[in-house]
């Protein structure tokens, strides 16, 4: 049962999804525009929010079952000791098999993949500021505003302890050893906020246009809304089923 | 490190932080009441749900990283064919060693509180229900009662198959062995549903509320009840790390 194969569809299908929403049944996105209502501002940031910290990360988290059975790399950790959340370190080490290449090529792979991911992520967070900013909206009063701000900070202090630890300077074998592990599950638990997140923001946004009656409570709108944030769910189970079993 | 001290102290103070919501901030719960706005019967709500299906159902889960190092009850099991979920399995099994008494007592400890926590979910979804007929409100529009819904059906549903799998009539020994790893990872998927669920609900109650000018956004009980939804997501997070480690 392909696993990757389906998380990788579910993926897709949310970042349709909430380009179909954008685009489609709020109008269009811009990164600066003269409407009054600055909403195609707005839409910016679900869009990029979904693409960067849900879509590619997943994409990166994915890629480590889709060899689970092979070992290449087993050797290179088994001089350290071993905790419980060794299971996930095999997990990291079986990505190396997917993307070919040498081994420092397959890290710069995840390296690019989450930067592009983080930068995505900073200018999604841009434009839902600046909107804010220009229709003089108070700054983090909500929850997902709080969940929202701990998620980007956390993702790029994940890249750059990353960075710092397995790329440059790099730290000694055995110190990268027993940083990979909480890597790992700092990684996971990254994703499983950033789902979170989204799935706040899709309510809250479709509660606020409907306190402010731009849609109906059962609007083909709404019950799309609903669903994609049950599809995001869905989308989150699997990639933790994925990388546990 | 006891995480399992920690995963409990914040679980009751997440349970001290909702009833300080309901009865000090909110006035009371009632699950009858003369008042118009019918408040006091929905508050019985999030207080019901965190205690069943955060705290209660939580405090089940944590059981089992209480004495990670001991394999009492392996050999029973150890038959079968494992796959990757089997680190949930180990976790399953040791929670047989921190109840006192006989695996027979133990599971019917299990059995009892989870049927507890569903009891007290059922009731704190009728409360709620109980208050949209009263106040003529429409039923399950939002993302967060869509969520939540499924939450108690699968909880229901896990319950149902748990004690028909492992208590009566009960599976045959491989049977039995090759269902524990997949009741343990639903029963992981469902508590961190309902924790995604719990922060859904604070979040719209809060902006309900803020809509209705019954708060202000950066009033006190706003910003307790973002303080007491980032609990939430940091128990959830320890309860997983106490699991996998
Ligand atoms: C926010 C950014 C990052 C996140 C969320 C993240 C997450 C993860 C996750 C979930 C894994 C295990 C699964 C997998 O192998 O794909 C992993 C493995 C790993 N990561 Fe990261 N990572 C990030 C940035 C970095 C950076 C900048 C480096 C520097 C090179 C790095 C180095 C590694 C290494 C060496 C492994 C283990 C082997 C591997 O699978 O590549 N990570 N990371
Ligand atoms: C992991 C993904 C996401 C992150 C990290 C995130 C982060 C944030 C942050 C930090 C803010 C506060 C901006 C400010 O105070 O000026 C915000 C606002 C907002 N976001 Fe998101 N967001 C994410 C996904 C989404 C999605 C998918 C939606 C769906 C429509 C959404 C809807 C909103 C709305 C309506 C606001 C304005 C109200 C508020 O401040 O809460 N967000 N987001
Ligand atoms: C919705 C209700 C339930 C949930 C959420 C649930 C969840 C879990 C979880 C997370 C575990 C692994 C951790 C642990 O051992 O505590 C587990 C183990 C187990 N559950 Fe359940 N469970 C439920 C109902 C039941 C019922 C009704 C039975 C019937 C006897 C049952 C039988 C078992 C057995 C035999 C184990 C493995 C050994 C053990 O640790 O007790 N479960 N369950
Ligand atoms: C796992 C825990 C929870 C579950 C399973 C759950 C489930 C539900 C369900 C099924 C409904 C729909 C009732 C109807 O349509 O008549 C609902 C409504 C509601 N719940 Fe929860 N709930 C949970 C926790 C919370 C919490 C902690 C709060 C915080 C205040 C909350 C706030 C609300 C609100 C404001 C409504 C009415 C609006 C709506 O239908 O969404 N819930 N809940
Ligand atoms: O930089 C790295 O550290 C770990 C491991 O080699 C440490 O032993 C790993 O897989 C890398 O690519």
């Amino acid at each position: 049962f392909p696993v990757f194969t389906l998380v990788r569809l579910l993926g897709l299908a949310a970042v349709a999804g909430i380009f179909y929403w954008a685009v489609h049944l709020r109008g269009g996105m811009a990164l600066s525009t003269d409407e009054e209502s600055k909403l195609p501002l707005f839409n910016v940031h679900p869009v990029l929010m979904l693409i960067g910290l849900v879509a590619l990360n997943g994409e990166v988290l994915n890629l480590c079952c889709k060899c689970k059975n092979s070992f290449l790399w087993y050797s290179d950790i088994l001089d350290t000791n071993f905790n419980g959340l060794v299971i996930f370190m095999h997990a990291a080490l079986l990505a190396y098999k997917t993307v070919p290449g040498t081994k420092k090529l397959k890290k710069l792979v995840h390296l690019a993949l989450q930067f592009l991911a983080m930068f995505l992520s900073l200018i999604g967070l841009w434009a839902v500021w600046k909107f804010h900013d220009e229709r003089k909206i108070d700054h983090l009063y909500t929850l997902h505003s709080w969940l929202g701000l701990a998620c980007v900070i956390f993702f790029s202090l994940q890249w750059a302890t990353g960075f710092w630890t397995f790329w440059y300077p790099g730290g000694s074998r055995s110190g990268r050893a027993s940083l990979l592990p909480w890597h790992v599950f700092f990684g996971i638990f990254i994703y499983v906020l950033a789902i979170a997140t989204s799935v706040s923001g899709l309510l809250e946004k479709s509660i606020f246009m409907q306190s402010a009656k731009m849609i109906e409570r059962f609007s083909t709108e709404a019950m799309f809304m609903n669903w994609l944030g049950l599809l995001l769910v869905l989308l989150g189970a699997l990639v933790i089923l994925a990388i546990v079993s």
